[in-house]
């Protein structure tokens, strides 16, 4: 029983499925999840456009053919589009197609091994799980507790990537991933983008220098970025006008929308929680296996945001896919490979997360940060370089602006994180992630020669650089 | 004793330099040699802003705003800028900056341990290297023996990079590397291009998929692509008319300009190969410490085209690198580490080779083909994947085509070889060099998890494949 049909949900039935477990799916809402609908794909069917149009500005006898900006309403339509019209038809064939059964309604624990589902027509399902019942119930947006957020209606990371207009100014209240992608996206759109964080830096969580590169980017597409500032409270005195937002200590800031991007909380409220044992409303504690932590039995599983191991549709993907093999594995008495990288422990949670930033510049990381290698207690040192003096990154833009820098656990002369930021280093992460999560010796990178002139070379510029 | 200034040449006494040794570079042209001007740079000066054009006319939303096509004076003034006007003097004060000699004129050997070098104002200097001299003279295109060749006056490679006028016709002998990326170059310049490949597919070496997308890509941009088809002859009935290629048993092509992109020679002519035993005109065949076969006493290295190990760029470098270090290793009475992918070892000349050729789509390939496996007795298994059907590649290019595969080693479960087609892969190459030169094996690999969407998930799909 799979509660939830995201992406973690989806692939995990399908591959218990496969493995020969009768497996239901139980969705509430949209098969396909938050990814397929108000997440990844349409946030990155909105960022792909301007990022190509900048792309071909940016190099010498390109950018001549370039002139005015985006269609609007053709980005809009791709959006709406890659978010299959908010319909999820191919979602449900696909789940048949793998023979998989779909119960829509809300699902929730009643017990060890019980299911309730609610459908849409009120009716109660009650069913018994032989093997195993999956939470895949995802994260919601939060908003926090100012004054005027019912009447400042504001957007969350739902409206941010579905809205069916471009407002004239938007007010961005976060400077995580999604407050300075959807900064980024509806200023790309013609929108006057004001973006409110309340640290001192962008991307709090990345390198320093992320922040500061994507920072300068935005300040260069005509974002106003504001750091170190917090929202006291919001007002829309008319209702059909503008919000106003207010600012601790600083100007208030006008829009005719606000979106908060200020967090995530697991969607385990109304799942049954308390009746085995666990609170509503917190996070799932699941071991390396993917199974939840204090529940008698070890029948019960999570994948995906719910267990907060890691907040990416692909790290869900990859908890379902170690999750699903430890439930076969149980269910027919398989040896288990729990030890760390083996089989049926989804350790690259804890040691190659890889992630990237689709702005302008993106930015792409895997593994630690310095600062969190530090923490960890690891003897490390941090090798840096300038993307921009790469022949390859030169020949991609004209003034590239970028830095890349890998983190070497010096005790093991490995690689624990690596991050790039500049124009197009997303696809350059994997072979970041592949070092890490293969724990390559430094020794052996040397003999893994970036093809010349690409921005790869930065591999090679890295390596001479920790070598001296 | 370095004689030849290309980037293996450079790198090489960069390094001998730093460790203690003095250095001296011998170059006869221009320091930086053929990749800094008249291969990679201008060659990818050239293709870059086409690229960034198509990339842009493939997005919704974006194309709306391309108008028209490339500033071809911009991008022949991009490439001169590049190619350094076909200066070298960044070069030479690099060279100055490490405290590396440069002399100018023709190397030679003059027996063992002996150089003389023949100075631009023709004087003589005769030098006695210590420890090692290195040569570094690369290779050159050869034009095969076909009646009329003189009087076509054929462009080479040199000048395929470096012309300064757009041709109304352009003939390209060669479906190698240089013969389509250059096809693509001139016909997005405005040449109307006619390739001519002898063989019947394009790029031979390659997987045999690479070959028919490139060839669609070219002939979608109006290349007209003709495998089989070997010239018979050439013509210039009037100097200043245009040349006319004979075809055997097919049509004559009329063009302004013919390019021979037919293959290369390596510069070991002049060189004084005799008096060490050696036959002047040949490669040189080199241990993987780059130590130059059948020359007692072990004092003549070789790296780059000339030791025909990998003919590319970085390849050459790599080659350097690890000459650089046995050189001094020896020089040093240091332990030589030669054993498989060791400190002074050049292993990925054999095993992990990357190349990207950069036409549109672009094609991206390290370590053996499925073919290259089999005929080195590996039992071996090809998993492909259309690259079309990776959200990542479709939100990069509406329509996208592409293709990748990886060789499986199924002894061992690593890959040997993996491919990639398609618009924008260049830098997803970097990723499989790692898996190929690292071994990582497909159990750990499974755990390098893409980051979704972008084009790397690919690799899941190519696992996912595998495992079935």
């Amino acid at each position: 029983m799979v509660i939830g049909g995201g992406p973690p949900g989806e692939n995990l039935a399908e591959r218990t499925r496969a493995a020969g477990l009768r497996t239901v799916v139980v969705e509430r809402e949209l098969v396909g999840g938050e990814c397929s609908y108000w997440a990844c794909m349409p946030s990155k069917a909105l960022l792909r456009p301007p990022a190509a149009l900048a792309a071909a500005r940016a190099v010498p006898g390109a950018r001549a053919a370039v002139h005015g900006g985006l269609d609007v309403e053709e980005v809009l339509a791709h959006r709406d589009a890659f978010a299959s019209g908010w319909q999820d038809d191919s979602q449900v064939r696909w789940l048949r197609s793998v023979d998989v059964e779909l119960l829509r309604g809300q699902g929730r624990l009643a017990g060890p091994r019980s299911v309730v589902v609610t459908t849409p027509e009120g009716g109660e399902l009650r069913l018994a799980a032989r093997h195993a019942v999956a939470l895949c119930t995802g994260s919601r947006a939060t908003l926090p507790d100012l004054p005027g957020m019912a009447e400042a209606r504001p957007w969350s990371s739902r409206e941010a990537t579905s809205a069916r207009h471009v407002p004239d100014r938007l007010a961005v209240v976060g400077g995580g991933v999604v407050g300075v992608e959807m900064a980024a996206a509806w200023r790309a759109l013609g929108a006057g983008v004001t973006l409110l964080a309340r640290g001192e830096s962008l991307l709090p969580r990345w390198e320093p220098f992320v922040g500061e590169l994507v920072a300068e980017g935005l300040a260069r597409a005509g974002v106003e970025v504001r750091t170190g500032a917090s929202v006291s409270g919001l007002r829309r005195p008319d209702e059909s006008g503008p919000v106003v937002v207010e600012v601790s200590g600083g100007n208030a800031v006008i829009a005719e929308e606000v979106l908060f991007a200020t967090g995530r909380r697991p969607g385990t409220e109304n799942l049954g929680l308390e009746t085995v044992g666990l609170t509503p409303g917190d996070w799932l504690s699941t071991d390396d296996t993917l199974r939840v932590e204090g529940v008698p039995g070890g029948w019960l599983y999570g994948a995906g945001d719910v267990t907060h191991r890691a907040m990416l549709t692909h790290q869900g993907k990859y908890q379902a896919r170690i999750a699903a093999e430890a439930i076969v594995a149980r269910a027919s008495d398989q040896r288990l490979d729990d030890s760390p990288w083996g089989r049926h422990a989804a350790t690259a949670d804890r040691r190659a997360v890889p992630q990237v930033v689709f702005t302008d510049p993106e930015a792409a990381s895997v593994g630690l940060t310095l600062e969190e290698a530090r923490q960890a207690g690891l003897r490390v040192r941090a090798v840096d370089y300038d993307l921009g003096s790469v022949a390859g990154a030169v020949l991609h833009a004209e003034g590239y602006r970028g830095r890349a820098r890998a983190v070497v656990d010096l005790d093991r002369e490995v690689l624990v994180g690596v991050t790039f930021v500049g124009s197009g280093v997303g696809e350059l992460l994997h072979s970041a992630t592949i070092a890490v999560a293969g724990e390559v010796p430094i020794a052996r990178l040397w003999h893994a020669v970036p093809s010349f002139p690409t921005m790869s070379e930065v591999w090679l510029r890295l390596l001479e650089t920790y070598r001296g």
